[in-house]
């Protein structure tokens, strides 16, 4: 299968080249050409590996990754092309913070709404599913960091999109992701990520994830 | 130690109950005289409980827990008289909750601020601890209900008013709150706290809670 991710960051490095090393064609898509970190990702990650701009990794995937920050998402998408982006199934890992001595969300983005709604918004064509976002990038990729189970959340107004999502969720080690419904519910998931820094200042290991314990 | 509860709802009557229990003096106030529930409550649990109104609670306690709904809990303490809460510990309990088909945080109320916090700048004389707000009633005081741990987070500017509700959970079978520092943190557990409902509607079961998995 061939995949775009928009964004260079490290979550952007981690999804790109778990998706290489399971022999997926990736291509990491940059703001402009000639990036360097998406030139290195490349060059380390062999023939399955390629780089570009947004409007290129958007292109050539068939599933596409938003691994950009949130408060700049709808912009990168932009960028990206809804013609490009058009049909496919989006995979929206960002959180739209605001950084500061305390984090906090963009307004015009949470609450009543969410990154996760804006985007499907914008990009009607596109089949947009939140996931993996509550979590450091090391543990989105290979949850078995932490020897104890715990959960990834996913939620998608398109529910063929949203079971395509999870069978990747499973090539990464997730074994059953929970499934929240439709895509507002990406609000409660991005209002979560938020707890993720108070607890690291607490653990000062970033190691660590969020579990819903039933009976 | 004596108690003040305000509020008489479920989480008021699980709070009242638990302490009286224990063998505390508890006074439960509503937000008016000849409220049937809390004659009802104080009927029902012997001598050791009585009821009136929110000030005669707030002026019965040397704690005070704050059990009313969110939204409306500035209101409540009002009632109850800043110079009835002036010098003592406030347990903080309430989300500031907008139902709806989807939930929403007040937004005066969030993100940038919390209930918590609010409460805390409107009674500066009073000591806020923000706790017990991401369960169901019923595990904040038996959280064995659940045969596996999982956390209950505790923050205030007070750090001796969170010693002595460390030690109030630990009474309710807490062995290790999860100290997440200052109150403006609050704004992140009331956040976490509105994941809770998107979760029950996949569980139909109220009984689970947020756990932090770490190594």
């Amino acid at each position: 299968m061939k995949f775009g991710i928009i964004g260079t960051g490290d979550v952007a490095g981690a999804i790109a080249t778990k998706l290489v090393t399971l022999g997926h064609e990736v291509n990491m898509g940059a703001r402009s050409t000639n990036n360097e970190k998406a030139k290195e990702w490349s060059k380390l990650n062999g023939a399955l590996a390629s780089q570009g701009t947004f409007k290129d990794a958007a292109s050539f995937g068939d599933i596409i990754f938003n691994c950009t920050g949130g408060a700049v998402s709808l912009d990168a998408l932009e960028m990206a092309g809804s013609e490009n982006l058009s049909g496919k199934v989006l995979v929206d890992i960002a959180n739209p913070l605001v950084r500061g001595e305390y984090l906090s969300l963009v307004p015009s983005l949470s609450n009543t709404t969410s990154l996760g709604e804006e985007i499907q918004k914008k990009f009607s064509d596109t089949k947009v599913v939140k996931t993996l976002n509550t979590m450091h990038y090391s543990l989105m990729v290979e949850p078995s960091l932490l020897k104890e189970k715990h959960d990834v959340f996913v939620c998608s107004d398109h529910e063929d999109a949203k079971e395509k999502v999870k069978e990747i969720l499973n090539w990464f080690g997730w074994e059953a992701p929970v499934d929240l419904g439709k895509l507002p519910n990406a609000r409660y998931t991005e209002m979560l990520s938020t707890v993720w820094r108070p607890v690291f200042q607490l653990t000062h290991d970033p190691i660590f994830a969020f579990k819903i314990v039933r009976n």
